[in-house]
């Protein structure tokens, strides 16, 4: 917390605590009054630093899908398997991420619903065409509707996968398959990491997630069940 | 309605009339008054058919993914095809498929929550299995993870269209090109017909679809934006 203000603590205490409640509860079930609880923060505190329970949300949806922009020493393709083993990694360890995931799907909430895919998409397909350029894509495949396809499936799994998270990293890791096997060139296929267990390095890695989860949630990096 | 009981007439439009309400307002933002007012029940003659809100979500979701079980005259990799097609074509159009994708991906309503991909996976995967047996499918690819994978990526394209949802058919054509394109053997390829408007003659075909769609909907079979 070095070179951090109070104002900006509390506001990042504001959103954890609220990812917390978001992640478990929902949106809907969730208080303004629920937040003042967790933080200890009279209404004057909570409402100085945010509004309305909507606003807390889009700040919780966009510092949960901040994504590490720390160059990949790997190639495009192994970039677009890594974001995925990584988010699957992190989404059921990191609460802000966690509540992201449901917020951004959640289609009462006009404000943060989509945020997920218009930002992953665009990511994905600039890599997806880096990789073509590459020719680790079959000269057939159409990079934007691979890319589509598969920020889709990370959704659905995503949400087919609420109810028993842990199993996420592995689900992930099925879809990474199914994708890349029909998508890859053979030699491209050959060089490719898609293994879930990957997941731990990448967070090891992730500057971001390293100093997250030694601060916040030390038993966080334990293996998922 | 020839055959049909008051009582079972009179729940068909309870339902019906909560499914607009799901669909375009959501499940919180529904109240069991605004379903009285809109069907002219009293209290009691609601609470004669369901006891809950909840209850009647349940039944909405039963309704909205009654699969239209008429053995299909194509086959089983076309079969999976047509499935999405008509799913897409239909959800946009009729009230209790478009609540029940809504309602079945509503995180916060456990009753209805995953109802969707767990009717869908199974039928999906016994149709790629015969698809794989009828050597329709590549030697490697395993139908139980195209299967998992292409009920995900469904169910993701599904959510990301729900704002812009006469789009939902385009959208599905695009990941069932990718999802064959990987999977189907060249042979079954040649011979698949996965084009978007295949969904207006599926729908004529279905005799619930086309049934449904003179008595309750007659605008529904135009066109598409």
């Amino acid at each position: 917390m070095k070179g951090v203000t109070v104002r900006e603590s509390k506001r990042a205490e504001i959103l954890d605590v609220a990812a917390s409640l978001f992640a478990d509860m929902g949106y809907s079930q969730t208080s303004m009054q629920d937040i003042m609880d967790r933080t200890g923060l009279t209404k004057g505190g909570l409402y100085h630093h945010f509004k309305t329970k909507e606003a807390i949300a889009v700040a919780v949806v966009i510092e949960g899908f901040a994504m590490d922009d720390t160059p990949p020493q790997v190639g495009p393709l192994q970039a677009v398997v890594d974001a995925s083993i990584l988010l699957a990694w992190l989404t059921p360890r990191v609460p802000v991420v966690k509540a992201a995931a449901r917020l951004g799907t959640d289609q009462d909430l006009e404000k943060t619903y989509g945020y997920l895919w218009t930002q992953y998409i665009p990511a994905v397909e600039k890599l997806l065409v880096q990789a073509k350029l590459r020719e680790e894509i079959k000269p057939g495949a159409r990079p934007e509707e691979w890319c589509f396809a598969w920020v889709a499936a990370y959704t659905g799994v995503d949400l087919m996968t609420r109810q028993d998270y842990e199993s996420l990293p592995r689900k992930i890791a099925t879809i990474n398959r199914v994708f890349v096997s029909g998508f890859a060139t053979e030699r491209a296929l050959a060089e490719l990491d898609m293994r879930a267990e990957r997941g731990r390095e990448l967070m090891e890695r992730s500057p971001w997630a390293r100093q997250y989860l030694r601060e916040a949630a030390p038993q966080a990096s334990e293996a998922p069940r």
